[in-house]
């Protein structure tokens, strides 16, 4: 097995440019914007890319796909969780911080082939002393479970002592630098160590007590004979945040190596008695089979997915780098095996718009999915097959019928929009979206059509597509409005897909995609009838579907007023 | 009632500049030096300097006397407790900090004669928008539970909305910028609101649940008007932080006013279940008489201490500023209402020697307080006498008999010398003083009696003072070692007052002061028995003391050898 390190495939990475994302000098104020480039995700869980030495100009966030809060937010909101990213150096006692240092040598690559975030620092601080460190980070594809850091620390031009500082930071904040709606979603459960060593913090969710559990274990030793060398060790559970400080003697331009093994299970994977075990199981586990063992089977799968994925662009090397880039962190988004959760529109990779799914997810992203990665196109339909009920209740709640997904969709399904936003001047404005963008019902139902149109997964369809479509097309025959002095059906006071004209009528993608939608319900009910008589008769039981009911869609359809079918504007 | 504010007074302030201690730069690397400097303290809390809009490299502090934890630290020590400085200024959203800001100009003023820390800051941000922050803070010698903030802030050059976020901030840690100790002693009980507005965090310490309660109301309207301008306002509990958020509209060049009143008790102070109606009652009675109000009273305690204390060295600057900056904050330091604590070799200003009470206080602080302030003396030595029975126990867990004093002392009086300690390098130290630096148990009769040689305080002496001289003296007839070689009695193995040299033989202070003790002890026997005979039997019979016992102190008091008796080095 070949030891992946930074040292030893540096240049190898760098002389395949086209698979990397680099930033090679440091600047304060572009932080977040790399932050956000530099996220890690498995689907399972996102990390934004943060320093381990930490910085005032970051916003590191840690978010666990399908952990929602609300607390004193606006609405339910993606919970920025505990963060485990912090690794503090100390050289003779001070902290080596890059914003107090001269910054000799810098350079941070994301490497989207295998998924890792590289980097290399080069401090002096203001006595003089030169230490290089490096290394890289992960999160697991194979076991969604866990990520590793590597540091390698060389003292340059000095022997003495180092020390490192280890935590698991659950002081976080939702929105930290907005005072207006900076939220705290989390309480501490335990805040420990673990008998042979390692930290442990569990968090709860303030509304539902989803419980959060997070350790790691560290292991530190001289690169040349592999030795652990730490001298002196403490564990403090510093009230929000869980610490372990090492401390170790070093010799000049000896590279010593810090390897931290951290995994994180929640009440969403195992029940609540059990989180901290599989975590304690699992950090120990992943720290006796070593991080390169876990790195090689995490390659192997994004080897597996780019085989599929990858598009080169010939003759534009900055598109086909770019288009790379976004098929790199789609495929880190997703988790084909959690049928609960799908893809916001920031993702995993901050908190823009709340971690909420949009309709974004069904026309922009599904696609990709549909045709390289099918397995993961279903999960995402499924999450919204499983909100289904929501959706329902979401119609009844707003006097319709059927099914009306939410403009903004969260754990529940329950409509997430916020009512009202504050402007730059603190005024509050209205948002409209969640209340008249009805067009995400359609979407939803054009998007499992679509999927089937692909893959032909006709038991999909039976078992949950066709489901989906009745109910939403049921939901736009009770949304038209019938105007009887031009005898057509309308659909009044819309928000379109342009997302910024509101109270708009007869808004054409609008109108025509509702009418596909119930057009599409009965040419199903046409397949079912003909080809699966049972299916048909269990699921028109199942949603109280009658003939006439289907008689009266028959005869909406062709009265649903389609602005270009008549101006030909298109 | 003349209107207390930075802008009326700055100029006769100024031009009484040998009660001021002004810093007119701002330097990110003096802050921690300044913060030490403008330390606020009333003898029941002592505040730090540090801003209130936050800065990486502050150290803030916020301690309440006789309040100690050891949790994860070598020893008990002096709890930093929440902080209630914070206060966040937002200009149409943008946090206004100062480290990012170009400052335009910039002043500290620490005024001595009247106990308050005036400021100035004129901040220009990179839109451009300068804004004016100016006002005062001070701790009330008055009410010693309260606290307050004024800042004035003024738009210079535009309209727009400014916000403004306060805090109480419980995530606070000791020794926060060392990893290798930083330790967190407190748990949060309570974070909320008022009913009526405010927050309020309750604390913990973490081993012995001593409860710690600080609330705030903050005022914040037009200073043409008075009015309250707030248009937005937000509590929201971050887990550790209390935050109340406010926002309203300002005009150019219209000031604004911001009155934060505090409030702090503890369960030292009342029942636990009492804590938060006491503060909370506290919190809206300030409010509700005014800031100017308890300043003026404020002021006439200072006042009349200086009357007493004030010293002029004429012809030397310099000098006079430095001793008045000495008295200023030995007189912030004491609270003569509380027997149950001392002060600090740090006083209230830091958290350097852990909050520990040394025999700085007696041979160096006391005098003055002997001279200035006799009932504050008194006080510090009933600290002393009501930590006798620790003294009892420390001595007989030594070996001992009588009274041995700890060396440093906190609440308990139990010893709190960590017996290690860390060179710079790591490596474990072993610390002596606790072991063998006798001479504190001495050091205290000796402050007894300079009291009464100064105050003619018989009542202490009977009361109190002479049972302390009878069992620190005791305690040093146990402690010398006869030499029949020579037919002495050695005090060996000791350290001296120079605190350096370790494991000293006969040490010359240390025997003389011994000897002292002892010879004092039955001076005070001879005058109980002549003038106080009943005194004598009570005090006797209490600490078992015999005729016997007494006549072998006066055969051992001529053999105590004393080096410069005999070698005339002196």
């Amino acid at each position: 097995m070949t030891r992946y390190t930074f040292v030893d495939n540096i240049n190898k990475l760098l002389s395949d440019d086209k698979w990397l994302i680099s930033q090679d000098r440091y600047d304060k104020k572009l932080n977040q914007r790399y932050e956000t480039n530099f996220t890690l995700a498995n689907g399972y869980m996102g990390v934004r890319g943060s320093f381990e030495e930490g910085s005032d100009d970051e916003c590191p966030g840690n978010y666990i796909a399908g952990i929602f809060d609300k607390s004193e937010a606006q609405v339910r909101e993606l919970v920025n969780v505990q963060n485990w990213v912090g690794i503090k150096v100390y050289v003779n006692g001070k902290n080596l911080n890059p914003d107090k240092c001269e910054i000799l040598d810098f350079i941070r690559i994301l490497d989207m082939k295998h998924g890792i975030l590289f980097r290399g620092i080069t401090l002096k601080d203001d006595s003089g002393m030169i230490t290089h460190i490096e290394g890289y980070r992960f999160l697991s594809k194979h076991n969604i479970h866990r990520a590793a850091i590597k540091l390698f620390i060389t003292p340059v031009n000095y022997s003495g002592t180092i020390a490192i500082e280890n935590i698991i930071d659950g002081s976080v904040l939702n929105s930290k630098e907005n005072p207006a709606q900076k939220t705290k979603h989390l309480r501490i459960v335990e805040n420990t160590n673990f008998v042979n060593g390692g930290c442990y913090l569990e968090t709860a969710t303030r509304d539902d007590d989803t419980r959060i559990g997070t350790g790691f274990y560290v292991k530190i030793y001289r690169s040349d004979d592999g030795n652990n060398i730490v001298k002196h060790k403490r564990f403090a559970p510093l009230g929000e945040i869980s610490s372990e400080y090492y401390e170790f003697d070093v010799t000049e331009n000896k590279t010593v190596e810090v390897d931290k093994f951290v995994s994180t299970y929640t009440s969403r994977d195992v029940s609540k008695e059990k989180i901290k075990s599989e975590v304690e199981k699992d950090v120990y586990n992943f720290a006796s089979e070593g991080i390169d063992n876990e790195l090689l089977k995490h390659i192997e799968i994004y080897e597996k997915l780019w085989n599929v994925a990858n598009i080169k662009i010939e003759g534009d090397d900055e598109a086909d780098k770019a288009l790379r880039f976004n098929v790199f962190h789609l495929m880190s988004s997703v988790n084909e095996s959690d049928h609960r959760v799908s893809i916001a529109a920031k993702a995993l990779h901050g908190e823009g718009y709340k971690g909420h799914v949009f309709w974004d997810t069904e026309i922009f992203m599904l696609p990709f999915f549909i045709y390289v990665y099918p397995k993961a196109a279903k999960t995402l339909l499924m999450y919204r097959y499983n909100l289904l009920d929501a959706a329902r209740q979401n119609a009844i709640r707003n006097g319709y019928k059927g099914a009306q997904y939410p403009w903004e969709s969260a754990d529940t399904g329950n409509e997430e929009t916020p009512q009202w936003g504050l402007d730059y001047k603190g005024n509050p404005v209205r948002i409209w979206t969640g209340d008249i963008e009805y067009h995400i019902t359609a979407d939803i139902a054009f998007a499992v059509f679509e999927y089937y149109r692909a893959t032909d997964d006709i038991d999909f369809m039976l078992e949950y597509g066709i489901e989906m479509i009745l109910e939403t097309a049921r939901f736009w025959i009770s949304r038209c409005e019938y105007n009887s002095s031009l005898d057509r059906y309308e659909i009044n006071d819309v928000i379109g897909p342009d997302e910024f004209h509101e109270h708009v009528s007869n808004n054409s993608y609008t109108n025509y995609l509702a009418r596909w939608n119930i057009q599409k319900a009965i040419e199903f009910v046409e397949i079912l009838k003909k080809d699966y008589p049972s299916t048909y008769e269990m699921l028109s039981s199942k949603i109280c579907l009658t003939e006439d009911e289907l008689e009266n869609w028959g005869d909406i359809i062709p009265k649903i007023y389609i602005p270009f079918d008549k101006e030909k504007r298109f």
